[in-house]
């Protein structure tokens, strides 16, 4: 999550001290604010842009719903509007005070940027009611903007970390799963039939994953005496492999916060293993690094 | 859960030694028995008044039942005529026998005594048949009383703490259900649309948490081929990231249990690291102090 | 669940080295083989019983379907007199062989023998169609037979222990999800109201645990936007806290196997600490006894 | 999973060195390709496999639904005989190269590479629409093909492993849920009886299993206040139980992730405990045998 933006932050890494440094360009100083953290104005940017991203995200949902649309359309289009402005003026500052422009620009992050923008100037340039609903399902995309918001979480690196550890132990489990929802799928579509709403196997696969995941929505439903035991043991076998990722995260997880302790040494007496909240070595009782 | 009467309880904690004190005065004697739990008579006291505010529940939630209020009013009535004398009666022996007055009236519990007393009274003061249904709503509010409970379990404690290192973790959870929860219901509010029951962004994303959370009522279903994969991937989400709470829990709890096992000290050898349940130190034999 | 038995147990203990002593009674013989386990005729017989009560639960459930009962009725009612006739039989004899007859008439199972004969006399002396369904009621508890399967099974013991040790956090567990549903209750009452389908508080807090547990019948379905913000938040909090009684036991659970693997002790070098599975001391290579 | 190739696996286990060795026949070379992953050759025969059987369930699967059969029939049929030849050539391809043919014709893995093309001829020399629906239910079999996947995945062995220790405690959770069922069924068939929809025995024990997994199709819903209590005392018991397998599997397998550490040995320093992801030895720093 963090490994996008390295290119940018590299160079404020050892920065921190000259932060007062003078002769800084203003791209310098605009860079450290809108790509960096590390300084009071660029946490501050950091948090607007966070509520900017939430609150148009909220004002796209609004507008599907119809009796707001009615009641509240011109300020909804307002809002749009001033956001879509925001943004653009975000994205071309990003470019003008990136150090390395094209990396920044080709990035993940560039092009979400660029795709949240877009779909408003294109509703402006090629008009037509036709148009809209294509355009609107392109500003969706907009919604990843909130991704943007694990950047900030050093916690969400923790949870990355394990799932990288145990991502093949998960995809062993998922294709187990798929095994199985293929198979009781297909049972079921033998047992029951159209006439019983399971009208082909795509269709009895789908229903097998509703009640794997014990979902259980209900509007297809085993009818027949064996249809109702052979969903029985699908429930009972979603019921109990639910344990198996739990397993497997927990253990990985309990690993991985063990690791973790023991990257931080004490700066007196150079031993690790102290807990996550302790601010003071344990040993010597020198003020300890803060945790991650 | 236990620091908002530790203003109360501060000036006991040296007091049980005392206990048999002359010239104590009856307002140190009441504060000891409403406010304490280290002598017989403020442990009677608390377990009635645990009954008292289960009963007066249940009596609420009858008085919402309509063939019970139909046979049974004047006795619902007076039962809650009963429960409300009563409290009020406890409140203001509260406020005569409290430490600090001011202390106990602005804390939660103070304010939660209060307000559930005051609508009973204000039922009586401002009559009027339209007035009842705004009334009722406050009378919910007794129902917190049920969180003084919590005061009595010093279980609770161990699970507190527990959330409360892991709470960082479990807010970068809740934010990827949500933020998944949006892009799955945006996905859906365009395949389905509001021809299937998806009339708008935020019904969809309703739908989507009753998805991914595996609840799954069946009201709104999808009915095109792309809307059935699109919520089979929800539910397999949904069923796979259920796993990252317990797994983040089950390793702060037992770092936490260790942890716990650890704060307690033999008298005699000054050894720790006892188990819950030992009554004795495993190295001298000594009797430990109770667990917790 | 072994305890019950330990009046019967105690004296073969030690006696399983004098199995082939004579001059033993009937009546010592048959206490062997009906109430003990560690003889080959011991284990056959509880097997055979195992199985009794099975396939009897299983004539008792077919009863119940119409047109089972229509087609076979002549052979159900043969397979209950002659399950009936056994199971008394097996309660006279384990009468005649126990070692306190009181202590085992008395007891949980020796109840639940009895009651589980009971019904079907009582049928035969007390005729007219107006009782069959009480009789039926009482009937059912024979399936309470089932439970004496988990006497076979030590494995069971290691999962009791670990429950008794986490009961007081299962309880605060417990009680926090009972105040969550009747807070949550009172709100949807407030917001849905009757209209729609939100009766009363009760059946309020009914539908918040079919929510929080993520059952989802969909029989009840909010439909106001409040009640549906309300719902979604019930809904991520039941997903959530899930976690909770997970949590509690796998690290209850650890620690018990932890301890369970110091509990056996080499005969050799009197170390312990050994593995579940190991068959050999890993210090010195002698034989262990049997794991549990 | 492993297990059923061992016969053909073991000569080739010490021949990766001799791989370029001349003097090799045709069989022994296809031998390798065919039932090993050690060469090149082998590896791109699998992948090809794994998709060749992933498409043929995918067009079988889509052979089930309508309008796909109406419009691209010729496709289809085209589709399933390239494979059911292609298939038939491998299985003879692996009868001519196995080292011991009849061990390979009976084992899992052969009855099943038999049974997955056996359908289709049938249905050539056995023509009869009537005949079409049992014949499809044969074809079902070929998705076992799938299970094939399972043997590339060593990931696979540790869960394998873990949930073969926890078997006997799963069983006594099983029997536990089992035995819960039937009493949870049987006293609501009592409480509700056959006009609220649970019209036996079964069908309540059905009703209650979708009840305690928390899948809830709604399709039976309990209708009196007593069947609704009774309901939520079975939701919240199934709500919890499900932390006991988690809890037994994670146990377990934090148990076992710590036993494969200490099962990989450093070959500079013979000292073991390395992580799953070391390469080099921690203590040594010489290069270490891959994982697992």
């Amino acid at each position: 999550m963090s490994t996008p933006d390295k290119v940018q932050q590299a160079p404020h890494e050892t920065s921190q001290s000259a932060a007062a440094g003078e002769g800084e360009s203003l791209r310098k100083r605009l860079n450290r604010i809108i790509f960096g953290w590390d300084t009071p104005a660029g946490k501050l940017f950091d948090l607007c842009l966070i509520w900017a991203i939430s609150i148009s995200v909220l004002v796209l949902m609004l507008e599907s719903v119809e009796w707001i649309v009615r009641e509240y359309e011109p300020w909804l289009r307002a809002a749009e509007w001033t956001f879509t402005l925001l943004f653009t003026a975000e994205y071309l500052t990003r470019i003008y005070c990136a150090e390395r422009r094209w990396a920044y620009i080709k990035s993940f992050y560039g092009i979400v940027d660029l795709l949240s923008i877009l779909p408003s100037y294109l509703a402006f340039f090629i008009p037509g009611a036709n148009n809209l609903l294509i355009i609107r399902l392109l500003r969706v995309l907009r919604i990843f903007r909130i991704l943007k918001l694990a950047r900030y979480l050093s916690e969400a690196n923790l949870l990355m970390r394990t799932m990288m550890l145990a991502r093949r132990k998960i995809f062993v489990f998922f294709s187990s799963v798929l095994v199985l929802s293929v198979i009781f799928g297909s049972l079921m579509y033998m047992v029951e039939g159209p006439a019983h709403g399971f009208t082909s196997i795509p269709k009895s696969i789908y229903w097998t994953i509703v009640t794997i995941t014990t979902v259980g929505y209900g509007d297809i439903v085993p009818q027949t005496i064996l249809g109702q035991i052979i969903s029985a043991a699908a429930m009972l076998t979603g019921y109990s492999i639910i344990a198996v990722p739990t397993g497997i995260l927990t253990a990985e997880l309990a690993q991985e916060m063990q690791r973790d302790r023991h990257r931080r040494y004490c700066p007196g007496c150079q031993r690790s293993g102290h807990e996550a909240d302790a601010a003071h070595c344990k040993h010597c009782g020198e003020a300890l690094p803060e945790a991650k």
